[in-house]
Order: structure tokens, then C-alpha cells, then sequence
């Protein structure tokens, strides 16, 4: 049965809202999990749940409060002796913290005892660790990260969301594949349509990079399915499965939309916090708001997946509430069963 | 007295919506224009003022019904036979139709029968013309947009948002410069912040261009106030006033800013469609909802300012309403009466 590796240390309300999580998912889901970090601490918060349940007030609107019978899951612990903080240098800092948690829930997919992690502390830690513990898929020149972006209609997956900063074409290429097959194996879409963001709808748009890419991409005989460029405006529409950039650029628009969404529900809260009118108008709506915050909140996807290493590794936003890590487990556990990267192997070699 | 010339054929609601906003803010700012374009077509939208006055449905929440006294407005027409299409390659499009509306209105600049331009056709053929009819400032190597967007403060700088594609750190160095006289000259910060758009606030994060980019403006002996690098998450924090990329990332975060946006408004109006009850909250929370996306809305800043040629373009948004194309005429006459360019070249040389 598929277990979930849990970085318990990482990320900014850890270990509470990252225990909190993990055990809301092995609860919801029926999935076993191993929760990596500092036992004693993973252990009050144990206790805090058997006495309270789990109680979220992160993840702004969503305050619930879960009863849990911990005896009734299967959780192992491991004890990891050392953090990795925000600010260290990834590649330096998973050499000289081979105690860290999160390379040794990395190690617990690498040995076996898990399938996969799910981590919400330094992106950068969790990729380098899932590079060098897990190692490349075979023929991936670079492994990228596959975000879930909320359309107007069904999700598109924004494909490399930070990975990279410098790319080639054939790596984007790469990133096209490797976003299709997860789209289709995770996300059961049939014939995954693929689109390079750019600036123009034009093939002669764009800097070297994306023209090349798209040169590449028209002429693929691996079946991709290439519907061309897509402006950063087209990304919302829903017409579109996997749209492919540089780490860059897609790190960029990821944060972009996370900050423009952010700003609109504030600039929503204060209009209705004016006078006792405003005030009574947004009590009334607040139920409408809730759904359309449920819809685009990044919590709801749980986290990005980096694609391209042998094994799963889903990479939570730094501020993830438990209810975040908990769909950060979901996610974990589909990909797993998915099969998605002896799929992408398939289809890369 | 400072004219403005107007592109009248160029925008996806010309001349109709493009005549109607020169005409409101030639009352409303009193200001000059030139209208330059099919003078038949543009007659029959003044006859249709004349009579009916100006009434606007674009721009979504927007409809007026303004009153126009024609014959107190200072309204100059040159006819231009010909018009760009938005699919033409730019600069190809410049060269063979010589007189078509937008080259005739940058023309009308160089000739100085106008002291700046507004144009909301072909983005390309706008800039191709400008760089061409009006020519470089002295000691700027490349010309950049500098896009105006909300923030939970006040609005903030994007700079460049889509002229130059592939750029070097000395470009960057120069959109910095530009974009903090802006900020100075017209929207009177008196020391603009400025920031890199980056993918981490750490100075090694990023790609090489970045990397560069951070170096120059950290020991720039021309007084700007850098302040390190921007998250796409924090462009809408109001902490900094300007934001300095390259042209594809700018575009890139621009537009996909405008479909977030977009998808927001769309997904909200959604909700308030759903039943008898979700329809009556949504009429009262209309009030609010329109305010807010009066403070977002693109139109409001309506458009963005070519910088680094000798004279003053404004592009608007091809969607523009009379509306957007009235706040475009407002910003090019703020910018010609700032001074905006003579500073620029001050500060280059």
C-alpha cells in the first residue's frame, strides 16, 4: 500500500499545521504515513490532536474541527536530528545536513519504506535532495516542477514552475512531455493539449527560446498534441491542458497570480468593511466568496510535483496550512498510483 | 498648448470608441487633439456625438451618456488613407504603408503639430513607428513600455512590458533609469524604489540576466534607490514603485495579471448567477464589485508609456473603451507637461 513521506519540519507553520495535515490525510484517505523530523515535537503535536482533534484557522476561510482516532492509523515516525532553514544554499546544505528531514524523507523513498514525500519547506532543499537521493529518470536532461493553476473551467498545469531558470529547447520539450503524460495518467485528460507560453499568438513571436521550442514541438512524433502559443491572459481560459515555460518565467506567473488573487480578496475584504451597509452586504456574500476562494486557492492543489526524478516529490507552498499538506498528500498518493513516471519513461525513451 | 494626436483607426473598437474617448477627454482635460485617420469614418462618429452625445457601453461596468459641445472643443483631423492591420509584421508594415493612421500620428509628433501620441492598434507597429518617426533619446540603447498596475497601495511601475524580448543587464540598468523619472515626473514619488522582478529575494536567485542586472544597480553612482529583488507575489504589495525586467517576462506577468484578473470577476459574477438568492446579494454587492474593479480595471491607468523615444507614445490596451482611450489621452498630456523625456536624457548623459 502507498505511503506518504512527510517532511513534519518543513515549511512556515511547521511541525503543527504539517503533522496536523499529514494525519487529517492518512485519516481522509486511508493512506499510511511517515512523518520525518523531530519525534519529540512530532509528538506533542500527536498528542495535541488525540486530545482536540485537528482545528485549522490557517488557510484563511477554513476553520474546521476534525476528531481523529489516531490508533486507527498507520503512522511511523523517523527521527531526523537536523532542519534545513530558508535561507541556506540547497546543494551545500543537503551535504552538510545529511540528518535534515528533508533529505531523510527523501531517503525513505530512496530505500523504499515510503513512495513518495511531500515537503513544504525550501523548495530549492527539495529539489536537490530529491535530485541527488532519488536520482534522474533515465533520459530527463533536468527535472522541472509541475504547478496546478486554477481556469475558468478545469485546471492547467503550468510546467516548469521554478526549476530551471536557464532552459533549453529540448529541455522544454522535455517539460511538454513529461506535463502531458501527468496530465493525462493524474488528471485523466485523454489527448493533453499543449501550448508554450509566450507573448503573441504569432509562431514568430517571442525570444529564441520559445521559438525554438515551438519549432520543436510542431514537429514532435511522440503524439503531443501542440495547439501553439498562449498569452499569460489564455492561461484562464481552461482551453488549454499543459502549458510549457522556463523556470523563470513560469516561477514568475505562478507567484504573479498567487499575489494578484491575494490582493483582490483584500481589496474585497476592505470594501466590505467601510460602514455597518458594507459590512451587513458582505456577511451576505461571504458564502459566495468562500466558494470562489475555495476554487482558486492554492491549498486546494496541494502542491507542486516535481516531475523528472525516480520517485514522487510534492512540494508544498512555504505558508501551507494542514489543510494544504492534507491535499499535498492527496496528490502524493495519486500520482503513486498513477504510475506517472514509468509512463513518462516510456514515452521519453 | 499641448495636443495630443490619436490613432483613430487602430484599437478592436475603432475609430467609434477611439473618436468618443478623444472627444471626452479633450472636454474633460481640456485638451487638443488630432484625430488622424479615415476622415469620413471619423466624421461620422463626431456627427453621431454631435446628436446623441457620448454613450458608452465598453469597459463592462461603465455607461455614460455625456453631453459634447463640438464646437468648444479644439478637435484638428488629418486624414491617413491606409491602416495596419494587428497580423502585419511591424516592422515590415511601417515601411510599406506610409500613410497609415498610426505612422501619420507618430509623424504628426515628429513634425510637431502634436506633442505626443496615443495608439491602440498594433503594439508592434506603434513601437516600430515611434522608434523610427521619433527616433532614440540620446544614450538609450533600446526603447522600453512601462506599464502602470494597481496595487493595495498605490500603483507600481512595470518596466519593460513587452518591447524587448532578449535583453542585457546595461538594457535593464536603462529601464530602471527611465522608469524612476516616470515615477518621479508623473506620479511624483519622490525617491522610486526600485526592484528586480525575480524568483527569490536572495542576490545569487534568479538567471544570469538577473543576476547582472542586480549586480549594476546595487553600485549605480546615479542615485537610484534599489531595494533588491521582487517576487511576482509582491509586485501588488505597494512597496515598491518600480519593477524592472526583460520584455518577455514583463508581458508575460502583465497579461497573465489581466487574465487573473479577468477569471476573478468572471467566477465572482458566476456565483451571483446561480439562484434566486445568490442573484439579489449579488445586485447589492454590485456597488462594491464595481468599485473594485474600477481600481483594478486596465482602463483606469489607460495605457502604457513608450519611454526612451524622442516623444511621448502611449499604448493602449486593443480592447480600449472610450473610456480607457480618455485616460490615455490624460496620461500622454501628464507626461508631455512633466517633462519626462528631457529628464531621462539628463540622467543617461
Amino acid at each position: 500500500m502507498t505511503r506518504i513521506a512527510v517532511d513534519a519540519m518543513g515549511g512556515d507553520f511547521a511541525p503543527g499545521e504539517i503533522v496536523k495535515g499529514a494525519v487529517w490525510a492518512a485519516q481522509d484517505y486511508n493512506v499510511p504515513i511517515e512523518l520525518v523530523g523531530q519525534i519529540d515535537k512530532i509528538q506533542e503535536v500527536l498528542d495535541e490532536i488525540a486530545k482536540k482533534g485537528i482545528r485549522s484557522n490557517r488557510g484563511g476561510y477554513f476553520v474546521k474541527n476534525i476528531k481523529v482516532d489516531l490508533s486507527k492509523l498507520d503512522i511511523k515516525l523517523t527521527q531526523a536530528d537536523e532542519i534545513i532553514e530558508m535561507g541556506e544554499a540547497p546543494g551545500v546544505a543537503i551535504r552538510k545536513k545529511k540528518k535534515s528531514s528533508i533529505v531523510l524523507a527523501v531517503d525513505a523513498v530512496a530505500k523504499g519504506s515510503s513512495d513518495a514525500v511531500v515537503a513544504a519547506g525550501s523548495t530549492g532543499a527539495a529539489m536537490a535532495s530529491s535530485l541527488f537521493g532519488l536520482g534522474r529518470l533515465k533520459g530527463i536532461e533536468r527535472p522541472a516542477i509541475a504547478a496546478t493553476l486554477p481556469t475558468k473551467k478545469e485546471p492547467v498545469i503550468l510546467i516548469d514552475a521554478g526549476a530551471n531558470s536557464a532552459c533549453s529547447p529540448e529541455m522544454l520539450m522535455q517539460f511538454a512531455t513529461m506535463g502531458a503524460t501527468f496530465a493525462k495518467s493524474v488528471y485523466n485528460r485523454e489527448t493533453p493539449r499543449i501550448g508554450v507560453l509566450n507573448i503573441g499568438e504569432e509562431e514568430e513571436k517571442g525570444n529564441q527560446l520559445v521559438k525554438d521550442t515551438h519549432k520543436l514541438l510542431k514537429e514532435n512524433k511522440i503524439g503531443l498534441k501542440f495547439i501553439g502559443n498562449i498569452e499569460g491572459k489564455e492561461l484562464f481560459q481552461g482551453d488549454v491542458d499543459v502549458v510549457v515555460c522556463d523556470g523563470f518565467v513560469g516561477n514568475v506567473a505562478l507567484k504573479t497570480i498567487e499575489g494578484c488573487s491575494m490582493m483582490l480578496f483584500k481589496l474585497i475584504q476592505q470594501e466590505f468593511k467601510q460602514d455597518i451597509l458594507s459590512k451587513i452586504v458582505g456577511l451576505l456574500a461571504k458564502p459566495f466568496m468562500k466558494r470562489i476562494y475555495k476554487r482558486i486557492n492554492y491549498e486546494e492543489f496541494g502542491g507542486a510535483l516535481l516531475l523528472g526524478v525516480k520517485g514522487i516529490t510534492v512540494i508544498s507552498h512555504g505558508r501551507s496550512s494542514s489543510y494544504a499538506i492534507k491535499n499535498a498528500v492527496r496528490v502524493a498518493k495519486e500520482a503513486v498510483e498513477s504510475g506517472v513516471n514509468k509512463k513518462i519513461a516510456e514515452l521519453i525513451n
